[in-house]
């Protein structure tokens, strides 16, 4: 199936929730710990719990690769252990030059269980080309990141225009095979209505909210009937919802809350 | 020891010579690839030929992460068996929020034994902060990037300046602790003295020359003089030289070469 039909079919076209697999060994509750591979038990239960609820899961791969080859297996794991349903993100945001670009693209977005991945703009188009070529595989762009220091380099004005602008055209010029989309933080409202006009059609992935304090409600009074998918991530506020024997229940709790309000 | 004084320590303070380790299944002789871990044992007997002529390597972590666990597995392998000597440099072109980037500099800086890592600037100065925590170890921050399009964003005028010089300038601020370098691709020969006038002191990183074509002449003839270590890199070039048995000595061969003319 296309990349673009997977993500209309999982989000209905319009808001869904994503869940972001972010594990840090030493917040997992004590029995977990004890377990061969914590990392996949912990984050195994969270999907499980989750998944007839969500539109996605996103692995954010630094807490894997935190642990080595030890966090590579058990992200391998995660990845086969996510049932049908949800898409699945590879939050890796690699960026290399061409040739190098191509051996990502194969290892983690062609060769994995995995739907799309994120990718960082800074090096050019030619080394973005290489994680579009599948049709059923997807990239999110980063446009504009989440973090309080993002407008730096991102903001700076180019012929008037904010690089972050200047990235979006570039993603929308190589959306031949409908595979591209854009991950733009939550965090900066006063870029919201500018995003809104650049991005419009393509698909939108959305963190920063939860545990960075981004202002939900505003990005989507500014989204208000946008015609494209909008992926919304929440991470440390499900997968951390209680910090005890009840962290299933308490992460499936917090998504339905999330999806009345705004899924 | 500082990462500073290490880099003078292999380079005199000079020119050195890296050797990139980018192995790819496919090209690997054919009695290698019939071992049990080939991208281990192709880069390890390439490192013990080069190890005494070279004043660095550099682990192109894609290169590995195209193979999964298993790549992660010959990659630690590898790390493991590079002797005293050379600095090791993981190319890993990381970059992501401060909570995230956290997680990969402490998974693939901190705990690995590799001295220094190269770092993607889009994201700022908050995400690039967590890489230049430690003393001994350093990072090497993209400037401007080899590949044919890497001008297209990184070259874009703000102010009058182009992005890469206006990332020179941060990283410069960001240099307390003497363990920051750039990466600038040797393939961008017109914006060479601009690069040199900007970046002096930092140390450089120059990949792009041999298979991708850059002009290492023209480039020493920018930088003669310059007061901070120069480590150039050959990858294809050398782990390439023969495709036969003889890939080993082909190697060696090659690094001799290059270090009678520019070393």
């Amino acid at each position: 199936m296309f990349f673009s039909e997977k993500l209309t079919q999982v989000t209905g076209g319009k808001v869904g929730i994503c869940v972001g697999l972010d594990p840090v060994y030493e917040r997992l509750p004590r029995p977990i710990r004890e377990e061969r591979w914590p990392l996949f038990t912990f984050c195994e239960a969270i999907v499980q719990a989750t998944a007839d609820l969500v539109s996605a899961f996103k692995i954010n791969s630094a807490f894997f690769e935190r642990y080595g080859s030890n966090g590579w297996v058990q992200m391998e794991r995660l990845l086969n252990a996510i049932p049908e349903g949800p898409i699945v993100i590879m939050d890796a945001k690699r960026g290399d030059v061409p040739h190098t670009a191509e051996m990502y693209a194969e290892g983690l977005l062609r060769d994995l269980r995995v739907d799309a991945i994120t990718v960082n703009p800074y090096l050019g188009e030619d080394a973005i080309a290489p994680f579009l070529q599948w049709e059923d595989k997807g990239a999110f762009i980063l446009a504009l990141t989440s973090n309080p220091g993002a407008l730096e380099l991102q903001g700076q004005l180019v012929d008037g225009i904010p690089l972050y602008e200047r990235v979006i055209r570039i993603a929308k010029r190589m959306n031949g095979k409908k595979n591209l989309g854009l991950v733009v933080g939550a965090t900066h409202l006063d870029q919201w209505q500018r995003i809104r006009d650049a991005a419009e059609p393509l698909p939108l992935l959305v963190p920063g909210v939860g545990a960075q304090g981004g202002d939900l409600t505003a990005v989507l009074n500014y989204m208000d009937g946008y015609p494209a998918p909008l992926l919304i991530n929440f991470s440390r506020s499900v997968i951390y919802a209680s910090d005890g024997d009840d962290f299933v229940t308490a992460a499936r709790r917090e998504v339905m809350k999330m999806k009345e309000h705004w899924g």
